[in-house]
């Protein structure tokens, strides 16, 4: 059965897209820690991100990383920061989460409300500031 | 002034060394998250990862797959999972936590008490793991 970030990736579950190439997507966590909290994921489905191959793990490192570069234009935060957990959904994933304040908790725990509305203008000026 | 990690890449102030090779340095973080919480660094003192060039970015996220790889066979947890904030020391650096239950807290916050003794066993088995 595909993951569920493989039907984000096919469009059967809607999502907040930020950004898309050929072997990549990045899309808003819809449980975000903080304002601009973004998903960067490989097409390929494999579930332990050390287990891609090292040319795939560099290009999903390079991937994030001009996405990190989009949210920072976009939002201005002090920095973005990564977090690899992977243990909910079983595909590789990078959050990406933009650290406004130097108090600002940094886990997955920490939810912040954000509305559709601003998810959608969120998505909207992050992806325009992104050159892949 | 050097950094403080460029102060222990440099053996002027004493760590856990894990692996090093001629553009990276690993060794355990002495607050550790759980056993095996370990740093990655670049040799080059750039303070904000994503300000990398891209192809230093590469290296030292594929320096990291191979010191995760080090630590899930000496310690086998669950896998080893990634947290990059970087608000305290301005140097780029990568932590890879190992996670051996499913309901630990992943956050730098959390930190686990472990022994001298205990770090530098933990040092020598994991490093014995690495194949750079």
């Amino acid at each position: 059965m595909p993951s569920i970030f493989t039907k984000i990736i096919e469009g059967d579950i809607p999502s907040y897209k930020i950004a898309e190439d050929d072997k990549h997507y990045a899309f808003l966590d819809i449980n975000p820690s903080a304002e601009g909290h973004t998903l960067c994921i490989p097409k390929k489905e494999v579930d332990y991100i050390f287990d891609l191959e090292p040319s795939d793990l560099s290009e999903l490192n390079l991937f994030a990383q001009k996405v990190a570069r989009g949210i920072d234009e976009a939002l201005q935060p002090i920095r973005t920061g990564i977090i690899v957990e992977g243990m909910e959904v079983p595909h590789a994933h990078i959050h990406l989460i933009p650290i406004y304040k130097e108090t600002q908790r940094f886990s997955l725990g920490m939810q912040v409300g954000i509305s559709q509305d601003r998810m959608m203008e969120l998505a909207k000026i992050i992806s325009k500031k992104i050159t892949l």
